[in-house]
């Protein structure tokens, strides 16, 4: 989580809403991105989107199912959705969202019958320094 | 919807799950998309997140308020979060997905609180073929 932590602060310094991410095999860190989607001009840069995106490249496969995802906020539906989709195994995030996650929020995503695959869940790791981090970044936007 | 079923044929041909989307505005195509999650190692490879990724790049930029998404499948919930987060104004699918839909099933993502944009949304064209393409690459794979 702290590589996580660090990429979220990285996406503040760069604008963007504080989120990282961090996919891990065996202990090992596959990967690791920052939200951007501004500078990327891409809707679906979500910290998660990218550090899947950029472990399937490294592993070349489109499975991760032996591999863990570390992020700083609640996932919102999209991510989501590409964690069911990734197969990831465990799904660690630190702080809460209830306007946009769909874990513990809204559609509930792993709790649909139209889920095809839930991770283990582990959540509220790291969620006062990833909390801290949005309620700056959002304060010093006002 | 045209260019969207053909891209779905595509898909099917490279032994993809066949669905294909386009992105539009003003009544011209900015990205056409196959499915392709296998072919470039990427679970986030629908075929809407690839269209609406590279109509973003194509614009220079990550809303696409002005745009609309036509698609030969209903989408699951990661395409319908992406929809959402790229501001998509008008969203046309063919074929309705019981299993893995999240528009008209499961999680009907756009209906839910937490989703901070919801498009006009028609269903239903080209649902005939789009379908078939769905059934012949099912029944094929048995």
């Amino acid at each position: 989580m702290r590589a996580a932590l660090d990429a979220a602060a990285t996406a503040a310094a760069a604008g963007e809403v504080p989120v990282g991410a961090v996919v891990m095999l065996d202990g090992k860190i596959v990967a690791t991105a920052a939200n951007a989607p501004r500078a990327l001009n891409d809707p679906t840069a979500h910290a998660e989107i990218l550090a899947i995106r950029a472990a399937a490249q490294a592993l070349g496969r489109d499975r991760l199912d032996d591999c863990d995802l570390w992020v700083t906020l609640e996932p919102c539906a999209m991510c989501a959705g590409a964690i069911a989709h990734a197969r990831i195994a465990r799904l660690y995030y630190g702080a809460e969202d209830a306007k946009g996650g769909a874990v513990a929020h809204g559609p509930r995503f792993f709790g649909q019958p139209t889920c095809h695959h839930r991770p283990e869940i582990y959540s509220g790791i790291g969620e006062e320094e990833a909390g801290a981090l949005l309620k700056g970044f959002f304060a010093g936007r006002r």
